[in-house]
């Protein structure tokens, strides 16, 4: 994507292969700054402190994190137990993140019958770069397929404007390219629709106001900034056409995990007759969770995230108290609207409802192995 | 209530009866500061601007400014013409608070049929004074009939910590002593009820981290900061016992416009079969307003609050640019919850139903007359 006439993407090898680049996300809209990510441990906090963030990101930098533990092991001994306690360390960065496991499996995976040091750091790296090219590819997709529900609305408000409502960042910022959420927008955008996007602030760390409205900006896309308690006043007032979120992970009986308040909207959609629709794709299915409200376990953050404000003053960045300091705080990461209240998806293969059904139709060679089991049944290990 | 150990309310006469005082309630936590109010201006200035803000002390806040009104005639010409420009100027600083316009119109017409100016100046003070007792003894009141719900809830949780979800802040600081929402809290935790509060942050002005933690936290009262996205995971979590808001307007359907963001609260409650009760005085209802969603107007407030956050860095209180400075922010101020959203009000009369039969059976003095009619009038013409 374009950042002041440059191609970017969020995440990089350098020419000599051996740093992995990314953008800190912390720092925006008011600072642009690129870090070198040269060990496992940069990667864990790369991960944890939420430079990167976004479930195709997250997966992608457990896999370069397991890529750079290839480059690092002790006394070049890059075996099985070294590499499985890295990836486990990698894993427990962020939780409720099923990609990021599922970027440090794969890895694991590809190098499981190699025996020579320097192939796996070889296997570990063309995987890394894989998965990252495969999620650049599904969220391009993902557009293609969006666009579709869009170009409708488009049509049958006569070429109005498309009033869009987005949740969070689920944008190039939070993957690759494109992002999810955003994909369709962008795709719209690109064929010259006259759209428009309600971008919610998403506190407690405004990954809507930093960066959903600095990357559309970027782009050119219409957008206002909107708090996360306005949405339901717009829908009532028939002033959104479309909701569409990302998602963290996605119970295979359509419940939905992601950043705190989206079932807040998802209850809004439903009770204004307004479409709810979620972008994603399949890798952040889980193919073993049916009852996401109970299963699916959600991160609580620390505190100062809500308490502390980020922002720019006249002497520069800096974070605000913004309650009594002596007030506790509670930081509930995501949380989970139930599929009743999903219109649908949108995948890399095409929209499908939010039930198990027509999901399994869709991705018919999913879910069955023993693999994606294992994946289930750590999501139940760490309730 | 109390402030470090000495009493105050938010707003009082000094002692020669010439200056009203107030608190600047858009410093706190950080700073607390008194301010002195001699003109109407000041008030205006005060009303507009949320140095004060609640319905019942934005009521008590329009009376005095009428009596200020009086103190400052021009040429000492107090008359009907003069009072009767003064008082729609004071009413136009807030056109969404019903009890603007109540407080304003009590004053014009206690006044309205006095001649000596002296006189008229004692009416003004004396029923501004009057207003503001009457909004104490309501808000008592409120807290009485509040009470008997939380003893309810502790009693079926056989002494169990009952927690209580607010948003935005109907405490003290948005009346003159107990508050609305907050009153059945005070008089359960002087009751010695276990009680916990889930504060929302309310954004964009923050009023539920700013001052409710504030000002329950001087009490004493246990409370917890959440931000405005938390609530819905809380009460899919059977993390919410039960929530209780106040109001800005109340139609007499039972359809309530309050902070924004309380529509979405309700929605949730409904989802989870969580009891949602709003606390209000009954100047707050609109006697002729039905459907609150497309007849109650809605502020829209400048993009500005959204987009900077007060709060305190090291170098002392500040604001800060929490997002790109090019993109725009839309700031509506309040939404409606319909009526069969909300389980029930606490007034000062007792408890009843969101419903026009049970809100006349327990005021079946109120909203007949042409004063209210007049009311809302105006209330139509703002649209």
């Amino acid at each position: 994507m374009k950042v002041d006439g440059k191609d970017i993407r969020t995440i990089w090898l350098d020419d000599e292969e051996r740093t992995v680049k990314i953008i800190d996300q912390r720092k925006l809209p008011h600072e642009f700054i690129i870090v070198d990510l040269n060990t496992v441990d940069d990667a864990i906090e790369a991960i944890e402190d939420m430079y990167v963030r976004g479930a195709p990101l997250i997966g992608a930098t457990g896999a370069y994190g397991m890529y750079l533990a290839t480059l690092n092991a002790p006394e070049n001994r890059v075996d099985f137990e070294y590499l499985n306690q890295e990836g486990d360390r990698i894993k427990s960065a962020r939780p409720t993140a099923v990609n990021l496991a599922w970027g440090v499996d794969k890895v694991l995976a590809a190098v499981a019958d190699t025996a020579d040091p320097a192939e796996i750091v070889r296997i570990a790296r063309e995987t890394a770069g894989a998965i990252t090219e495969q999620e650049v590819e599904n969220c391009r997709k993902i557009g293609d397929h969006g666009l579709s529900l869009i170009e409708e609305l488009s049509r049958r408000k006569s070429g109005q404007t498309v009033n869009i409502l987005t949740h969070c960042n689920a944008g190039w910022l939070a993957c690759i390219e494109h992002g999810t959420a955003t994909a369709p927008i962008y795709a719209a955008f690109d064929h010259g629709l006259d759209i428009h996007v309600w971008v919610d602030e998403t506190r407690p760390l405004n990954q809507g106001t930093r960066l959903t409205a600095w990357e559309l900006g970027k782009h050119g896309v219409k957008h206002t900034i909107i708090t996360d308690n306005a949405g339901g006043y717009l829908m009532q007032h028939a002033m959104v056409d479309i909701v569409i979120v990302g998602t963290d992970r996605t119970a295979v009986s359509g419940d939905v995990a992601n950043k705190i308040g989206t079932y807040l909207k998802a209850l809004a959609a439903w009770d204004n007759q307004v479409p709810f629709y979620v972008a994603l794709p399949s890798s952040t299915f889980d193919w073993n969770i049916r009852d996401g409200v109970s299963d699916i376990p959600i991160e609580q953050r620390d505190p100062a995230e809500i308490k502390y404000v980020y922002g720019l003053d006249q002497a520069g960045p800096t974070s605000v108290l913004i309650c009594p300091e002596s007030s506790p705080a509670a930081n509930f990461a995501f949380d989970v609207t139930p599929a009743k209240y999903v219109t649908g998806f949108i995948t890399e293969r095409g929209i499908c409802k939010a039930a198990e059904e027509d999901i399994r139709r869709l991705f018919p060679d999913e879910g069955r192995g023993s693999e994606t089991e294992g994946r289930g049944q750590r999501a139940e290990a760490s309730k």
